[in-house]
C-alpha cells in the first residue's frame, strides 16, 4: 500500500506514537503543547529547515532525511551546552509523498528519539506544490546562566575540535559519485558521516564551565571558527597538520591533496569547535575517556580579526573562499 | 534597489532588529536562543507552516503574509489560555524573493511584534526551488496546571464563540473576485478579516479557570467544534440563527443564502470557540465590556458523538462536508 493521505490521518498514523512519552503533547490532538520547565533551568530553542533538492536529494532514504533533520538541531543544542528534550516538526509535502515515505520517515524519527532521548511534542503538516520542506524546532534544557556562547572566546584560548573534520564533505562527494578512487569501506564510512552525523549531545553539556566559547561545525571548520572570531572580536590561527582526520579522509588526501580545501571549508560535520584556556587539558583527558571521543587542539585565539592557517612548512595557507554561506 | 541576498545578509539586514528586545536571542548570532521561564509558568509551543500557492497567493502583500503567519500561531496560543511571548521563524525563499519582499515582510513582523508584545528569538533562512514556505514556532506562557484543553468539554456545557463567524471565508471569496455583489465597504471589511485576522490573545488567558474547553477556529466552525467533541467524547447541538454574523456577512447571506455553508464550514476566522457551564454568563458580561468583544452562545454540549445543527425552523440542517481537513 502506497497512497496519499490527509493531514489528520498522517498525524494519527505516523506521528502520534512519537509523542506518547510527552504528557503535554496531548497525543498531538490540541492546539499546542504544554511543557513544564524544571526549576533552575532555561530552555534553549533552535530551528532548522531542510529542503529537497537543496539540503537532501529526492532519492535519499526518508530514514536518513529524518536523521539529518533531527541531528542538525541536536548539534545546535549541544553547542550551547544544553541537553536535548523536545522537538516540533513541520512537514510540507507534495502529491508524490506517499504513505511509504511517511512510514520510513517516522521510523527514522523514532530511532533517533530513542538514541537521543527526545520526544515529538507538536508540529504542522501541509501541502506544497514544490519540494518537500521540513522544519524542526528543538528544545533543550540548560542550567540558568550556564549557556556556552559563540562570543565568549578569550585571547590565547586554545581552539579544540571533537572527532574528525571534513568527513561529511567527502561523504557528499562519495554519495554524488565524485569520489570513486577509495575503498568500499572508506566510501561507506564517509557516506555515513554525511547521512548520519553524530551530534555531540553528550559532550556539549559536559563542556559547560570548562570552555569559553563553542559552536557546532555546520557551515565548515573555517566558516564556523570565523563565527566565533567575529562574535568574540578576536582572530585565530590554525595549524593544518593538527586538524584531526579520519583514516578515510587521510586516504582521500593521499590521492587528492587539494581536497584539503574540502576539509577546511566543507560543512555538515556537526562536530563541536570550542575554545578554552590551558587548564582544559586536564578536563580533556577525562572527557576523552568518558565519552570515547577524540578532542584535538588545532590552534589558538589571537588578537586582530583574521584567521591564519598554517601549512606543514609553517607557511600561510590561503583561505578557501567557500563554506562561508550555504545560501 | 531590489536584489537577491545571502543568508547572513538577510538575517543582519532584516531580522536582527526584530530580536533586539530578547537578550537570550543574542542578536541572532548564536546557534540557538536561551529563554528563562518565570517560576510557576509552563511554556506553550505551537508550530504553523504556510506555503505560497496553498495558504497565500504570490500577489499577496508580504505585510499581510507576515500578519497571517504570526496571527495563526498567536491564535493557537490564545486557545490554550497562554500569553504569547516569543517566536522562531524559518523562511524558505526562492530566487524571485528579493530585498523589497524581505523589507516589507520584516516591517509586517515588526508591526505585529508591537501589537502583540512578542519578540523574534531565532530561526533559519534557506533556499528553495519551490514556493516560499514559512514556518513559525511560537512560545507562550501559562500558569502551571492552568492550560485550557480541547478535551475538557462537559455534558450540558454551553458552546460560546467570540466575535463573528465566517468573515474570513467570505473575505477569501472577495479577494479571489468571486463575491462582487456587495458594497466596497463590506468587501474591504471581509478582505481584512481574511488577510489580517484578530487572534483573541487577550481573551484566551482570561478564559482560564472559567471554561472547560477551548479551540481556535482555523479549520472552520463545525470542524473545530468537532475537534472539541471528538477529544471530549461528547456531541453538540448548534442553533444556526444564534451564530454571530457581521453586518457584512448578513448582507452576503441576503444575496446568497447558500453561503451559510461557508459560515459553518469555512476556516481562518481565528475566533475562539469554547465551552463552559452556566456560571460563565456572569464572567461573560465582564469580559465583553473589558475587551469590547462579543461573546455569543451558539449551542450546547450533548451526549453521543454527533453534531446536530438546527435551522430557523427547528429542522436538522445537513452538515456541510468541507472544512474537515485543509490538506
Amino acid at each position: 500500500m502506497n497512497r496519499n493521505l490527509g493531514e489528520f490521518e498522517i498525524i494519527k498514523t505516523y506521528f502520534s506514537a512519537l509523542a506518547l512519552s510527552a504528557k503535554g503533547a496531548f497525543n498531538l490532538t490540541d492546539d499546542a503543547a504544554v511543557i513544564a520547565i524544571p526549576a533552575g533551568k532555561c530552555i534553549v530553542v533552535t530551528t532548522d529547515t531542510i529542503v529537497q533538492g537543496t539540503h537532501f536529494l529526492s532519492e535519499d532514504s526518508p530514514n536518513n532525511i529524518a536523521a539529518k533533520l533531527l541531528r542538525e538541531s541536536l548539534s545546535d543544542l549541544a553547542a550551547m551546552g544544553s541537553i536535548p528534550a523536545y522537538y516540533n516538526l513541520s512537514i510540507a509535502v507534495n502529491s508524490n509523498t506517499k504513505s511509504d515515505w511517511f512510514e520510513a520517515f517516522a521510523l527514522g524519527l523514532l530511532a533517533d528519539q530513542k538514541k537521543y532521548n527526545i520526544t515529538l511534542i507538536g508540529g504542522d503538516t501541509v501541502a506544497t506544490s514544490g519540494p518537500i520542506t521540513l522544519t524542526i524546532t528543538a528544545l533543550g534544557l540548560v542550567d540558568k546562566g550556564k549557556t556556552i556562547r559563540r562570543s565568549g572566546a578569550k585571547f590565547d584560548d586554545d581552539i579544540w575540535v571533537s572527532g574528525s573534520i571534513g568527513d561529511a564533505a567527502l561523504g557528499l562527494k562519495v554519495a554524488t559519485g565524485k569520489l570513486n578512487q577509495i575503498s568500499e569501506a572508506n566510501k561507506n564510512y564517509l557516506r555515513s558521516r554525511y547521512f548520519k552525523p553524530n551530534p555531540r549531545t553528550l559532550l556539549g553539556p559536559k563542556l559547560v564551565g570548562h570552555v569559553n566559547s563553542a559552536i557546532d561545525i555546520s557551515d565548515g571548520l573555517i566558516a564556523d571558527l570565523n563565527h566565533i572570531c567575529e562574535t568574540s572580536n578576536l582572530g585565530a590561527k590554525v595549524q593544518i597538520t593538527d586538524i584531526p582526520l579520519s583514516n578515510a579522509a587521510k586516504d582521500v588526501l593521499s590521492i587528492k591533496p587539494d581536497y584539503i580545501d574540502l576539509i577546511l571549508g566543507g560543512g555538515d560535520d556537526f562536530e563541536l569547535l570550542f575554545t578554552a584556556d590551558k587548564s582544559f587539558q586536564k578536563v580533556k583527558q577525562k572527557l576523552t575517556r568518558a565519552l570515547d571521543l577524540n578532542l584535538t587542539k588545532i590552534g589558538s585565539i589571537i588578537s586582530g580579526d583574521s584567521i591564519q592557517i598554517f601549512d606543514q612548512y609553517g607557511e600561510i595557507y590561503p583561505l578557501p573562499t567557500f563554506g562561508y554561506a550555504h545560501f
